[in-house]
């Protein structure tokens, strides 16, 4: 007799942890995902801004489940589920195949969102993939490179300002290390250039930043963003960008901001693959395309289909919508994994997913966080060492337990910042200023 | 009075220590290179094969020089040198600009040569910087990936051969390198494919592997490559290349070897601006491209103007023409910073350059190398305790130094390879297949 057939789409928080609580159970799994490594994306910021490298913070998924025998990796994009037949449609690199399940768990993320603003993009990369953070990396290094060139004062001044938009954990982390970048890091290095005079800008349409760790961490992240010379620009909405600035709506009206360098950390967008998911099993969507799914995190009348993670939309017992975060992902998908094994044993269903909220924590700078658990309030430096025993813990490998410590005590202690590579093929040159209209850039193109 | 002008073009091993060798010397200097890194050329075949970060062999070079006082960085490729008004033009992202001269060192390095067959360059790409290898690290991982989908045993063998052109010590260790992956990394992570099948060749049209070695190690290093799985194919020449494989004319005749991922790591050509200088100035070039200089490294009738390491075509002292490797860039650089001392303390000229073979190291599997000092010639591991001491020594930056060791004892001691991402920027679909024709790569484009 066949064995249980679990397909997994997406090599995240939820599929990983899925899989893993399943390493023991007589299923035989199917992994899909579009690259081969699993991203932990909560330190992208640190490779972003050049403390960390790509491998240390996505590790080859072959590698994460080398131990395990009864799960199969495959690179591919899922495009579609055939429900009533049971098959997953992956297009993969110089071929389609098919996949066949008995359970399926989605876990495929989500992507920012531009809120309509798709032409964002390309001035202002997000922050959710190592494409774009290895993008962001050339851009602002090469920012305070190509500064340091011009001789008009004004280019200067736009080449040094940095505009961060979203004010949320990602964000006020970026502009946190871009701001260490600028005061800390770099001051020494440039002949033609004060880095200190950068102008690091953090706009959100709400009204505080770090908005869902509530009032009191949020008005002490304000403060440390402040003495840390990161300017904060809260109820501003972006209302239109280009390559060399960007427009806002503030409370004292219009204005433009000349910048070179954008980060997008804001908005949330589910796959095109959620809304074929609930297109063909007439499930509900948000405005963000993510699924409403039922108390036991399955599709509604499809309880062989879990989706998970950033793509579904689930309330906690409050009625407040679980967020996008890694510890949802997680427990969403262990909680999968525990379904998946009661239903190969014959057991009932188990009680409908609670959401245990372990925290909330995001750092702002060297040895500064905030830390937000249960009713306990932590900030500054013992916030900080919890969020560095949190991240040790999850960083998957020995190896890149010790070389993040090593890295971290090279920035955080001395100043140094290693991994600042920006290769050709991402040169700044070539996407940021291709409409600012310079020959070299076209001739780079050539090359 | 103004003090002496030294610009300096490439960051390479001859400009970097010819700048570090002036630190305390009266001069204004200016180093223009084209990126923001100093590239450790001899450990790149390592960061294409998974085993360290670009960050760790291309430190940036604002870093390396911090400590610098009398050094002026500046981003850009110089395009021509006016010899008679003594100004380097510069061509940088967004901006042209000229620096003037009082003493210029050249030596902005080589790249492949393709002998003529540029358009190899798509199917094969080189090992002489980061865009290439990183290129390469997509398609060597990938190929793994992409075969274990396939379902026709031609595709699969034609994914599992990789064929190395150039068996000088880059394309050796190369090579040994992709054996290491198929026989001892990747086995056991794949379900479909058995890494062992892979076919990893070596091709060279000369009679010997690593021929500048020497008969006795060239012996001993091609017994190792065979006793790790490399098909070696001496006295055999490239003659055509395309996506899906390469053709060959070996003494058994012409032979069409399936094959999706070539690497080249052969030929040398010497940058366009090279026969610039040389049409300026009159001075002779090699059919590499390559500067005849003076005994004393300068270009005949400009002592004015030095030109070192990979661009330079010198003799040594038996006539032997001095090869492209780290220490002649080195000991040059060295060699010109002294000449421009003796002249500012109005000394007379130096003896001509005299090259110090201080012996030439190749590895081609883990705790086994081939090592020529003087007329010492040592292989095996007593060869790789030299070579890793060696590697240490001149590799910047402690923590550098520190986390290549932990690189190395996760793969040469372990099996693990943990910097393996591919972005989908360099998605081997995208390049490599382009001409295979497939509509999941078109998509990607269009993404």
């Amino acid at each position: 007799m066949q064995r249980h057939r679990l397909v997994v789409i997406g090599a995240g928080f939820g599929g990983l942890f899925a899989i893993k609580a399943l390493r023991r159970a007589p299923v035989d799994i199917t992994l899909i995902n579009g690259t081969a490594y699993h991203l932990f994306q909560p330190l992208l910021y640190q490779m972003a801004t050049g403390i960390l490298s790509e491998g240390e913070i996505a590790p080859p998924i072959r590698e994460v489940l080398r131990r395990q025998k009864n799960v199969d990796v495959r690179l591919g994009w899922a495009t579609s589920v055939d429900t009533a037949n049971k098959i997953v449609s992956v297009s993969g690199p110089g071929i389609e195949y098919q996949v066949e399940y008995d359970t399926l768990i989605v876990a495929a993320g989500a992507a920012q969102s531009y809120f309509g603003n798709d032409q964002f993009a390309d001035h202002a990369p997000g922050m959710k993939n190592i494409d774009d953070a290895l993008e962001l990396r050339a851009r602002i290094f090469g920012a305070f490179e190509i500064a340091d060139l011009q001789t008009d004062p004004d280019d200067v001044a736009r080449w040094l300002t940095f505009v961060v938009v979203g004010a949320g954990p990602t964000g006020t982390e970026m502009a946190g290390q871009i701001a260490e970048l600028a005061h800390r890091t770099l001051p020494g290095q440039y002949r033609h250039i004060d880095p200190h005079q950068a102008r690091i800008i953090l706009v959100d349409a709400v009204g505080a930043v770090l908005n869902t760790f509530g009032d009191h961490l949020s008005t002490r992240a304000l403060r440390q963003l402040h003495l840390m010379g990161v300017e904060v620009e809260l109820n501003t909405k972006v209302v239109g960008m280009d390559a060399t600035g960007i427009e806002v709506e503030t409370e004292r009206g219009h204005e433009r901001i000349p910048s070179m360098t954008k980060v997008w950390a804001a908005g949330v967008a589910a796959p095109p693959l959620a809304r074929q998911i609930a297109e063909v099993t007439g499930a509900k969507t948000d405005r963000a395309g993510r699924i409403h799914v039922s108390p036991d995190l399955t599709v509604p009348g499809h309880p062989e289909i879990f989706v998970l993670g950033d793509m579904m939309n689930l309330n906690d017992e409050h009625g407040v919508q679980l967020p996008g975060v890694a510890q949802v992902a997680i427990q969403g998908g262990r909680y999968a994994a525990r379904q998946v094994k009661r239903r190969l044993d014959g057991q009932p269903p188990d009680k409908p997913f609670k959401y245990f909220d372990k925290g909330s924590l995001a750092t702002i700078s060297r040895f500064s966080a905030v830390a937000s658990v249960g009713k306990l309030r932590l900030s500054g430096f013992p916030a900080w060492v919890i969020w560095v025993a949190v991240h040790l813990f999850y960083l998957v490998g020995f190896k890149n337990r010790v070389t993040a410590v090593l890295h971290w005590a090279v920035s955080f202690l001395g100043r140094g910042r290693s991994e600042r590579v920006a290769t050709v093929q991402q040169a700044f040159a070539r996407r940021a200023i291709r409409e600012y209209g310079d020959p070299f850039t076209r001739a780079l193109d050539d090359r």
